[in-house]
Parts: C-alpha cells; sequence; structure tokens
C-alpha cells in the first residue's frame, strides 16, 4: 500500500474584486463593528460577472500544474467538492476535461461530491482512499474546492465570499494523514439549505446552523479524542497537536469553536486545563448541552480560557478566510492554506487537526502531519507558489454601489441563457479564466487571460 | 488490506405505478412499435405525488438492513449517487441519516456523488477504495442509487423511470472487483444537461447522447482491453467474460452497444471473430470513426454478428431496465440486478463486465467476479431477497390519461412549498416510505407505510 499518502501542492485562487467589511457595514446602516468585530470579518470577495465557479476551478487547475511542472498526463483521478450548482446533472469535474483532453489524457476517475460546505472533504477523502486501494494506477489524485457563496440582500450577505482550491494527492506527501484519527458526525437537519433551486440563495436559519455546527463539532471532538486513546494509551487535549484549523462561514465561530474544545477539555479533566482555567469554568460544569449553547457566560469564560492557545495554535489558520469571507467548499482549506502561507517549513514534524462542516450536515475532524518534502512539493514550495500575500494585496476593492449592482446583475444571471459577458478581464491576473457567453442551450463559453497580449480561448 | 472487497448484499426498489409503453406509445400517436421495438422498452415506472427520490431511498437502505439482518450501527460509511436534485446544498445522504441517528450511529462518511447517470459508479468506487484504505474502520460500506428520470412531453418521455438501489460493501463478497481492470473516459460534452435549475426536465440531444455514448463506450474497451493485455499477457476478446452488463437509458441502445464491442473485436482481429462474422464486416473496416457511428449498414451488420453473444452475454441483464425504464444512476445496477435474479449462484466462478455512462461526460468500463459467498451474503440469497419477479407482477398498471394528470401534477410540485400529499399509500408495499407533506420552509416529510395496520412516522 501506497504510504504518506496526502497533499503534495496547493493552489489556491480568489476573485481580485472585493469590498472591506467595514464600508459594506457603513453602506448597509448596520451598527459600527457588527461585520468586523461581531463576524470577526476583514474583507469579502465576490466573483464578477465574467467569473464563476466552473472559470476558478479552471484557473487554479491550471495555475497548479503550470507552477508544480506536472504533465496532466500524470492526473489519474480528479473530484471536485461544490455546493454552488449552474448545473444539476454535468458535473463540474467534466468543466475541467478540456484541459487533459487536449494532452489525450481522458482516464481519470472522480466525480463533483455534494453537501454544502463539506463536499471538498469528501472528495479530499476520496482521493486519499484512491491512492491507497488496488485500483489505484500510479498516478496523481487532483481536488478541486470551488465556490461562489452569496446571499440575499439583508443580515447574511456580508458572510459571503469566493475561492477555488486544488490540491494535488499522491503518496510521500508534505502532508499526510493520519488515517486512523477521524471521526465524523452526520445528521438530518434543516440549518442550511437550497431548496429554492431558481435561486442562488440559501435558506438559512443562521441560529440554528451555529448550535448545529457547535453540536457537530463537540460529537467529533469526543469520538477523535476517543479513537486517540484507544490508540495512544493516552487522553487527548489541545496540546497534543500545534494547530487547529476550522471551516470558517465567519471567523467569530472559529473563535466561539475553538473554545468549545477547551470547553470539552475541562470536562474531561485533560491535561490542557490549568488550575486557573478550572476555576474560571467551574460554574458551569453542571450546565446541560443544550444550556452550554445557549450561555453567553460560557461563551465568554471558555474564550478568556483559550485566548493564549487561539492566538498560537488558530490564528495563523484565519488570514484567508477573514480576508475573502466564506469560500464553502474552499474555506477550510482557504484556511489551511493560510497557516502553510504563515507557517511554511516551521511547520515539519507537527500535527495539524482539521474540522470540516457543511449543513445539512456532515461534519469530520481529521489530523494531518506535516514534513518538509522535497521540491516541488515542500511546504515551503508550497507557500511560495500560493503567493498569498501577493494575491491578497493586488486585490481591487470596490464601493458598496458597485457591490450591490453587481449583486443584482449576477441574481438576474442565474440559471439564465443567451447572454454575452462584457468580456472584461483588465482586473483579472494573467492566466485567469473567464466567462464570455452562456448560449441559448445554456452552453458556457469560457476564454483565458493571456500571460503575454492576446487572449487564448480554451476550444469548446 | 482487505481483500475481495466489493458488493455484499443488493436490495432494488421500484415504484408499483407505471405504464405500458404499448399504451403509451398509442396514446401518443407514435407509429406502432416505435416505443416497444424502437426504443426496446415494454413497459415505464413512476413516482406519483407520494414518492420521490429521498422515499425510494430510506425504502431501499430500510429493507437491505432488515433483510440481511445488518444493524444499522455496522456501517461506516453511506453514498448516495442520483442526479434528481431536490436540494442544491443539502445531500440525500443526509436524509437517509435518521434510519442510523436513532440507533446512535452518526459516525458515517460519503456524501452524494453527481455527474448524471454515473454518481452510482462513483460512489460504488469510493466504498470499494475506502473498505481497502487505511482509514477503513472494520465497518460495512452502504453505497445508494436513487432517481426519477422524468421528461417533457415528446418523443424523450418514454425514455423515462424511477428506481432506488442499495449495496452493502465489504471484503470477502460474492461479487468482488477485479480493481486492475478499469477503464474510464471522461470529456466536456453537452449530450444531456440540466442548466434550467427551476425545471424538473433535461436539456437533450438525443443523437448527440447516443454517439457520446458509443464513443466513451470504443474508447473505455480499447483502454480495458490494454490493460488486460498488460495483466494476463493476452489479448482480450467478449469472450473472456460471461457477461455483459450496460447502463440501460433504453434497450436498444443496449443491443447497439454490445454489437459495437464485437466491431472493436473485428478491428483488432480478436478471437471472439470467426471466419464468416469476419466477411461480414470486412465492408466496414476502412470506416473513419466518424462515420462508423453514422452508419446503418454497419449497425445491422453488427448486430447479425453480435446477436447469438447477446442472446447468452448480455440479455439476462435486460430485464428490469425493460420493465422499468432508465433509473439513470440505477439503471446499470438495476441491470445488474436482473442478471443475478435470472442467473443467481450459476455465476459462481464468472466474471461480469459492466459500463457505466453519464452525460456530461463520464464513463467507466469495469469487471467483476462471482462467487457463491455465505449466508446471508450469498448470490442465491441476494435473488431471494430482490424478489424481482413478485415485485414486477404487483405493479399497477395506470392508463394513459392517468399517467399523463400525474406528470402535470409532479411538474408543478417540483421545487414547491407549502403543500400536503394525499398521504394515499393504498398501491404502496408495507414498509414503503412516502412523502407527506413539505411545508413552508419546503422541509420534507415522509411516513413508513407499516407492515402491520396503521402507519409509522418516520421522526423528522
Amino acid at each position: 500500500m501506497a504510504k504518506n499518502v496526502g497533499i503534495l501542492a496547493m493552489e489556491v485562487y480568489f476573485p481580485p474584486t472585493c469590498i472591506q467589511q467595514e464600508v459594506l457595514e457603513a453602506h448597509d446602516g448596520a451598527s459600527k463593528g457588527k461585520y468586523t468585530i461581531g463576524l470577526g470579518q476583514d474583507c469579502m470577495a465576490f466573483c464578477t460577472e465574467v467569473e464563476d465557479v466552473i472559470s476558478m476551478s479552471m484557473t487554479a487547475v491550471t495555475s497548479l500544474l503550470e507552477k508544480y511542472g506536472v504533465d496532466p498526463k500524470e492526473i489519474g483521478r480528479l473530484e471536485v467538492g461544490s455546493e454552488t450548482v449552474l448545473d444539476k446533472s454535468k458535473s463540474i469535474k467534466t468543466f475541467l476535461m478540456p484541459i487533459f483532453e487536449k494532452c489525450g489524457n481522458t482516464d481519470i476517475e472522480g466525480v463533483d461530491s455534494t453537501n454544502a460546505c463539506y463536499g471538498g472533504t469528501a472528495a479530499l477523502f476520496n482521493c486519499v482512499n484512491w491512492v491507497e486501494s488496488s485500483s489505484w494506477d500510479g498516478r496523481y489524485g487532483l481536488v478541486v474546492c470551488t465556490d461562489s457563496a452569496v446571499y440575499a440582500e439583508g443580515p447574511a450577505r456580508p458572510t459571503g465570499g469566493a475561492a477555488a482550491i486544488a490540491m494535488l494527492i499522491g503518496p510521500n506527501a508534505p502532508i499526510s494523514f493520519e488515517s486512523k484519527l477521524r471521526a465524523s458526525h452526520m445528521a438530518h437537519v434543516y440549518d442550511f439549505y437550497k431548496p429554492d433551486l431558481a435561486s442562488e440563495y440559501p435558506v438559512v436559519d443562521g441560529k440554528l446552523s451555529q448550535t448545529c455546527y457547535l453540536m457537530a463539532l463537540d460529537s467529533c471532538y469526543k469520538s477523535f479524542c476517543d479513537k486517540y486513546q484507544k490508540l495512544e494509551g493516552k487522553q487527548f487535549s489541545v496540546n497534543d497537536a500545534e494547530y487547529f484549523v476550522f471551516h470558517s462561514p465567519y471567523n467569530k465561530l472559529v473563535q466561539k469553536s475553538f473554545a468549545r474544545l477547551l470547553f470539552n477539555d475541562f470536562l474531561s479533566s485533560a491535561s490542557s486545563i490549568d488550575e486557573a482555567a478550572k476555576e474560571k469554568l467551574s460554574p458551569f460544569s453542571s450546565l446541560t448541552n443544550e444550556e452550554s449553547y445557549q450561555s453567553r457566560d460560557l461563551e465568554k469564560a471558555t474564550q478568556q480560557v483559550a485566548k493564549p492557545f487561539y492566538d498560537v495554535k488558530v490564528q495563523p489558520s484565519t488570514l484567508i478566510p477573514k480576508q475573502v469571507g466564506n469560500m464553502y467548499t474552499a474555506s477550510l482549506y482557504a484556511a489551511f492554506a493560510s497557516l502553510l502561507h504563515n507557517k511554511n517549513s516551521t511547520l515539519a514534524g507537527q500535527r495539524v487537526i482539521l474540522f470540516s462542516y457543511g449543513s445539512g450536515l456532515s461534519a469530520t475532524m481529521f489530523s494531518l502531519r506535516f514534513n518538509e518534502g522535497k521540491h516541488p512539493f515542500s511546504l515551503s514550495n508550497i507557500a511560495t507558489v500560493m503567493n498569498v500575500s501577493e494575491k491578497l494585496k493586488s486585490r481591487n476593492e470596490f464601493p458598496p454601489e458597485k457591490f450591490v449592482e453587481i449583486m443584482k446583475l449576477m441574481e438576474h444571471r442565474y440559471g439564465g441563457k443567451d447572454f454575452v459577458t462584457s468580456k472584461d478581464c483588465s482586473l483579472l491576473a494573467p492566466g485567469t479564466y473567464y466567462l464570455t457567453e452562456v448560449d441559448s442551450k445554456y452552453r458556457r463559453f469560457y476564454a483565458k487571460k493571456a500571460v503575454e497580449n492576446g487572449v487564448v480561448a480554451n476550444g469548446h
């Protein structure tokens, strides 16, 4: 069996078009700090009419292949996680096939995985399992998470975002799975869903969704700790991993989530809880589970206890989610990319725990191990290739009026046909794919912004 | 690594409501034989307002668990393949979770896989890979294929159908994968897709889709034969497998497809082609690939050559697809179930080749091996449990006027909210789940027809 299977390489793409949360806050007439402190968000990326989940994933995939020097023929599996539906039958994966077809490679397994923000994690697990299975043919797997999160005008709108992430999967990876340290919690709930098929916007019960997230987190953490105890013969606490990375709809929930792990450690008398922390949390030891999700005092106390741990173990993974917003399936991996960006080669030898959550609901907590790896598949090269600082720096901030206008146009265009876009790719980086047309049969056409002058059509 | 991983058990469910193709043909004013001989179809099942892809999958899953005596706690992975979208974010898998939640089992990986009719195959491969991977925890996998195929009034309508299939996955299976004998063909085409999000009906280019199917079949077969040659050191021909099972949108395409394999055998001078066959096919040896898909004469000649092989190697798998219609993701596995039904324990020691096709497109040809297995996971018990004859016999044939009326109601209801159904489950077998209500928040409610008297609500 292939050993140390995991992530060999990554590429991150988010639109260069964004709006500052502070600006949106003022425009919306929200109280000062509601989006920036209340949600904990700094900025939000969004697709203009020339970008969508297909173009973003094309950009991420071609960029990964080029920058790591991977021949498209070396890909044996390609899977996409997304909850942004542009077609209810044809997978996003098939839209990516021209990249491989032109090299004569059509023997590529995998389709799309779907359950809200969890689809990317399902795709990642599937790809890793394939490499470990008897049907593996020795080639690489490729996982793509791509989503555009948009909300109707109202309180949920500042929790949007957009991005695509591509990950190359194979053995002897610098980021490998500790495959026995994995716990899931799956249940039937209606916290966030998309039953209005004609609309891009979800139906959301924000309060329920937050409680579901925290309940799923508790369930996964308990089961994870049990499995760790059985495997390692000792109790797990947050001290046993250097980093924790969370699916991030908005940063405030990440803060609450990590604090919740400390509360779990307190309840199980784990080693991370010192005397001072014990004293702070004791008043809450008799709360029922349900009460504990509602108690503001508990939230405050746990966040105080968690703060020093948070700054070290969580904060390095919050950069892109705070700057780009909720990227649905890509959110967890954008957080993970932030950690690689901030800590890169210092991560070698360390463990990171990830928590993936998709409404509806599906959740998994799992563990990864870092080692420096070999160029081009090294931690430091991954950070170099992703070039996060430069991508964040070179964005264009839009005024709120323009943002609202674009949202209106996108709302109108969703599910539509028979239109051409402005084809204006002036704000896009060279090498970015963009939407040019949706014809009368709903067929979508894309072009690629050339690295030199001119435009390269992508041939379909 | 787990050995002989594959299908341990199966259950098939299709609605007991159907229409004879001969009757529909007359009602539609189509020429006599257009549906029955032209398409090769006998009968078509359809969901009435009390059934949908969720209720059908609940029925198939609970029935499988009960009839094979599998404790819901023994399931460690559950994956659904479907292209019938009732929600664009919340997976069908989450709707199945209450079956497991009530036993305290929420640690079940897997979500939905989507690409037209191929999603079930992707789910099956994912589940098998999981059992073979280092993250396997010793429990069973469960794969569900569920779809309702409906078309707008017009020539495609008789190619509808509906069914759900559940398959239990684990090691030492009576139906195991020959995992190195597998070849895929994936490409970006618009042969059949569902871009009109508000409508349940697809956009279809029937002629293109048939050509895409046959091209993908050729590509997979060539690659499959190459892999076989490398592995076994000898040339593959249709003689090297006892049975061939095809994704079946309508039976006529299955006939054409198998004949196409014989044409491939002829072009590669494989051992299945005798002198008489060689003579019949020689006039076509210089056709270009493109010409070969269009030539009626070739089609006729290959079908003549294929006929004796077809009767033995393919015909036993055509029962349910001809009687129930196109079941999208479930079609291939309903064909496979027909083979088990017709041949059950005589299959031990034999090989079957399956061809899965999903528009857009994704296609894979793969090989399975049979052995009798041990009760309850034996070929003969699978045939007994599925009870295909009885299920086909006890159906209710609807007159065309009633069928059209139901299609109109379903068209109106698709994507809708705030309605209750008739809750009339009189035609359903005991143990069948059915839809009772979709509330003002689009939440769906189901009940289960009791085995004795009365109705058991399923608790959500």
